[in-house]
């Protein structure tokens, strides 16, 4: 048996130390291509060799290493997430992903444990965008879907990705020899931090990822008349932020009726003033679902009920597309193998939906994908409070050990 | 009988004078104890010459007229408004009730009309409260109510009111000179633009003033949790910005079911990302009745709602008043003597208040006070786009010629 308990605090304990690479000294900070990223990859690299992986680095700056099977041509299997951090970010988004799998290989090397596929551990460069407004560089880099525009995507500072790329000694023009070969590839894997607040509700430790849902963006403008706040009678009112406000009730509804989830998670009214009646309000919409469909017709209803808010209060309502990315779902048979691994455990087996984008959705373009999620501190992400439990860890190492024994 | 027609239109050519005095070369900006506020007070004081006027500017910079009764110990009544404006203001507000009296003195002059009474004709340095952060400041030297701590009151670059009388060339400490006495003062009227759409919707030129609206104003936070768009399923939600949406309705219903009215200017939101759940939204109220009685049961109606949708959604609701002031009625028998004017042009007589603060705020502290409202256009104030009809002043003068002359 292995020692799962003393792998659980491996892991912390490194993640700990991963955790402390920092372009700020406030918090953690890790963007791609800075120094901190070359820091990171050299530490992460570091425990590579010492679970006994080859290791190596691809043209996009993705650190990568190898848990070879015996077989020189046997079929290749990836399991990671991302190095990067947003700022004032956590310790486990992405970081759990990829520290995990190595300490466990570390684990199966010691006790002789060989595996019938190569299995390759990525840590992704980029995956928040922070750095350049554009998020999943690190794992589109592995499809070989880079436009040659982003070679003028600009950071905070007006470096463009391509030079920041010659400054990390690598080049856009080779970022396409990251693309990897797919023709003996098995499959995807990633561990993540769920981000959201189901596991802790259920208390489960882990759950199996169904599918990461598609996200659609909307920009709303609603435009009343703007008046004085003591003279105009309540009935005359053409009010932007009273009708606003209607609206993101319906907003609401409606994602409850059609079991989507749906936020408004931005407003700006003008002019704003304490004793003037709103004349303009913009506000956002974010809609996912793990279902396509079942977004699109929440969508057509919550329009429909808009319309219908903006025509009875005789306000404008005006609208415009701003993102529309669609639903990716998990493969099958990844899927069940994680089941069965977890019903192993004498674990509860529950399966939820990612509302959160991650790396498996540009890799689902290559091959099948599948995602653990372990359970988060109150769903708590993006923050320095993210917080994990070791127990879970060992858990999940657990889990993740029968997964790859009982993958063919 | 006197030539309304002609009258209105020097009214109208005056006002567009005026409205030429601007500290701001791109739009109308005339504030207190400026260059420009001297500029004003000597043009307008030049027409009170023509008018055969004595004049004189107060310790508080007030511009004064007389048109003086033939007995030297005859009461005072005093007619006027403000010579000020907002930032990108419009030529009517304040100003009409200054010069329309004017014009219509000179008039009487012309025609050799004479009244048992001295009218003055007052222009406030200080109604919009623009420089110094606090209104009514001409107003309220004439009821002697300026507070010693004034003099500290700063405007955007810094200096103090009592630099700027100095500046002036007037001296805070001699502003309690401009208090008026108040044993032979018979009372104030203050014709202005309504800044409201009621007399528009009724096609009435003119309308009485039953009361100042009294307004309450609050500050709520709703405070909820912040969380990630995708993540949180919605029923596992504490969304500041959803709940403050259902309060905003709430408040728009009670003021309806009140009749009182009370709006929600403000609202700023946060984090506001488009893919954040709201965490905290703070929101304004402004509250206003004719009625103090009214006000106060809409706000206790209202605070319950609001308690009652914050404990359902699970969120923290806290508020604090910011402002509060009571309703001023308007003098009964002032009122009925605008009301018989009106009637005698064969005008419908309408009662309306004023949901806007006035100058005849302050002044009711010392005498009875009266207001006539004239339509403007679309009810739009403190804009350029504020726009009143030569034809409207035209009945105004008639309506305050057959005031003047019926007041005993």
């Amino acid at each position: 048996m292995m020692d799962f308990k003393a792998l659980g605090q491996e892991v912390m304990e490194r993640l700990e130390t991963l955790g402390k690479i920092s372009q700020s000294s406030e918090h953690l900070d890790r963007r791609y291509l800075t120094e901190q990223h070359k820091e990171a990859n050299q530490l992460v690299g570091g425990w590579m060799e010492t679970a006994g992986m080859q290791t190596w680095q691809d043209q996009a700056g993705n650190l990568w290493g190898r848990f070879a099977a015996e077989e020189a041509d046997a079929p290749r299997f990836i399991m990671g997430s991302h190095l990067d951090t947003v700022p004032n970010g956590g310790k486990y988004d992405g970081m759990l992903g990829v520290v995990a799998p190595i300490t466990l290989i570390e684990a199966f090397q010691a006790k002789g444990i060989r595996l019938p596929f190569h299995l390759d551990i990525v840590g992704f460069g980029d995956e928040e965008g922070t750095r350049f407004g554009s998020t999943l560089l690190g794992s589109r880099a592995l499809t070989g879907q880079w436009p040659a525009s982003w070679a003028d995507l600009k950071d905070d500072d007006g470096m463009s990705l391509a030079e920041a790329l010659e400054n990390f000694g690598l080049s856009f023009d080779k970022v396409s020899e990251a693309a990897i070969p797919t023709d003996n590839l098995k499959g995807y894997l990633e561990l993540h931090i769920e981000q959201g607040p189901v596991l802790e509700e259920k208390n489960l430790p882990v759950g199996v990822v169904s599918a990461i849902a598609g996200a659609k963006r909307f920009e709303f403008t609603v435009t009343g008349m703007a008046g004085h706040a003591g003279t105009v009678p309540m009935p005359m009112r053409l009010d932007a932020l009273a009708a606003s406000s209607e609206m993101i009730l319906a907003i609401e509804a409606v994602a409850k009726e059609h079991g989507v989830v749906a936020t408004v998670g931005q407003i700006n009214n003008r002019p704003n003033g304490v004793n003037v009646i709103s004349g303009k309000t913009v506000f956002s919409l974010d809609i996912r679902s793990e279902h396509d469909q079942q977004r699109d017709d929440a969508l057509t209803d919550l329009m429909e009920r808009l319309a219908t808010i903006a025509a009875k209060r005789n306000v404008i309502l005006e609208h415009q597309q701003t993102h529309s990315a669609s639903a990716v779902h998990c493969d099958g048979e990844l899927q069940s193998v994680l089941r069965d691994a977890i019903a192993a455990q004498n674990i509860e087996v529950h399966t939820l939906f990612s509302g959160a984008g991650h790396d498996a959705m540009a890799i689902a373009e290559i091959c099948p994908v599948a995602m653990l999620f372990m359970r988060c501190d109150k769903g708590i992400s993006h923050h320095p409070a993210e917080a994990i439990m070791t127990d879970d860890v060992v858990t999940t190492l657990a889990v993740l050990s029968h997964t790859l024994q009982s993958l063919k």
